[in-house]
């Protein structure tokens, strides 16, 4: 039965060694989705044109969040990410999210892009918020995960 | 039809003026879940027991993003919580997580309870990944909000 | 002669001490405008009727700056900030930003209406450096501060 | 024409990858002024042999800054300094600010420098606005950028 | 006996709900030590009279530590300091640290005033660890701590 | 007579250029106490089958502090952790603490090692503050200090 990384034999909390592992080629792509009114969606939707629309904020949202995993997360480590993007589909109910994170480093970037999408998700709940009472986040997950061999 | 308030008329980003808003005593209950095997759901719960879990490194860092929401949410403003509860709970097929934030302030914390329940189950993935690759977070919402009369 | 209040009487760095004060509105006024050539110009406004435009990213940057000016500016007292907001216009020359900061504090808030304007303008730069090699961040100054009467 | 990088072709903000970039020595240097009147600048050069001087903390405060670019800066990648450097120059107008960021990696730091000139810059005034009602940041630049061969 | 109010009765971390006590002037003073050798103390006193001299930069470090407290001790509360006093004594074997806090909050500050020294401390120690290898922190504790009277 | 390297030759406040150093596995080992009536110390004993007790707490505020030493401590380079870890060790009058910090990095982190302490330190005395006032912390140090041999 697999063990939980992130707890050492005592079971006290512990960063994983990653000292011996070179840096990586990494990306790891994770989604999410925030249900909405359709009254909602639709305001969003007609804001898309004019700056400082509901999803250009959450994508600099999630960006930037990502950039801070590693201090909401008590034990992930410091990762420099090569790029995050955000992509935003509306659909007839919500939007959906999806997050991209791309390092060169010893440990992966799933935590990164999950982040991503969560805050980009709690970003659209923000501005919304006055018009819809009853938005919910959904099916955050990691889609896809994968390695290159080592960049040195 | 409700507007979008964190829009000005020229459909740009704008924060609420509350300036004019006296303190009063606000509370928010958020909640949310994420769904994780069985046998990593019995690894959880068998390290409850020790120094280190899972459910108190997610408690502490549900917390600290609670007080950390107006440097995630760009137009969120800087609200002093006078208290940050996380309460675990866990169920045959997920931990579910109920999150509450208190504060004596011009407006609510509902963002506040919301990022400390994300904030809450990415911790909880983020511990468990190595043995689960199929978590998922989900039904993250809003479960109440309640505003007393003016403080001052 | 005024004295430097952040300095005390020895010469060494002091807050000033604002606990005598009472919470009152105030208000402040900053701006600022990045040079940029004719065709970065018109680059930033091609694309603003676009999601994720210049003036739309610089514009957040500039919110989330003002809120942390405490831990940029080493004697800044933390401000609950009640509103923040940044304007933007496309002159033939330049993209001068304006940046409004209001609170209900016992101290006044210029500093973070000037961190708001470097910040957006810092953000432009940012976004237009590939295409822009002469820009230049130029009258970063105050334009008004108001304080009203005793909030209590 | 030259395009803006931080937007991609749908026009949305994006954070150029540099995954595939080797980290190579960099080194990007900045100027800027602040604008006093006489009797300020005589102020800051009287206190200059003092423990605490304004120029010794808007020192700091620029090298602190620089480090935190990424997280004032949405699309800036997460950069680690090899250096910093503040230099101050005290003109008969003006304080004169150059800063030096050194780095060995696969994107240019031109943004940490500028933005270390810029929170120097601020720190000055913020210390030294109770004496001075009329200063003003001027001429915030690059001055150089310079880039060496592949480190690895 | 006394409990520790930072745990609920599950024994779960907690902080402590202060929404119902009213903003009220409350001080604290902290002190600690860094123990030197002579040759680096000597090295500290003939940078005094200098610019960014050793002291200068400990005090800024730990005026800026004391507003960061509640994001370094995961249940101290957002507290908005109206002042902090750092001062330093160069003794035959030390740099003896006096910090204090002054607020008008809801909870006491003695957590900032001990993070100031402690922040203070290690900054010392940073900036002379080329110098010698012997230095040590010790007693770091709080020297007093006072109340007025409801504020509101 | 060695001089200080945080200061350059005109005593003004310098980073250490790091940039022609190598990445090279680096470790560091620090360790402090905090002076704890008998009674504390029972309560934290008691606590320890818990979830969220005292030591789970500080165990994650120090390893949360390690990342962020170079936002602390104004001269310190910002570096990858491959990992911190800290060890509590309940003795008869105090909480002794160890705190690890490993890097492949072109410099050292023993800063990162004493910060952990420290935050940790500070963090127990934060939860214990009600029921002990006497508490004090020691012999904060470094204990070792290994340099491996380049990475690249």
């Amino acid at each position: 039965m697999p063990a939980l990384t992130h707890l050492n034999r005592k079971g006290e909390a512990a960063m994983v060694d990653v000292s011996a592992k070179p840096p990586v080629l990494r990306e790891a792509v994770a989604e999410g989705r925030i249900l909405l009114q359709p009254a909602t969606l639709d305001l969003i939707r007609s804001n898309q044109v004019k700056k400082g629309d509901v999803l250009s904020i959450a994508r600099i949202a999630g960006i930037q969040a990502a950039k801070q995993t590693q201090y909401l997360i008590p034990l992930c480590h410091q990762i420099p990410l090569s790029k995050v993007q955000l992509d935003f589909e509306l659909r007839s109910k919500a939007v959906h999210i999806t997050a991209t994170a791309i390092t060169v480093a010893p440990t992966g970037v799933e935590m990164e892009a999950l982040t991503a999408v969560s805050v980009a998700a709690l970003t659209i709940y923000d501005m919304c918020k006055a018009a819809d009472k009853k938005m919910r986040i959904e099916g955050v997950k990691l889609v896809s995960k994968t390695k290159g061999t080592s960049a040195t």
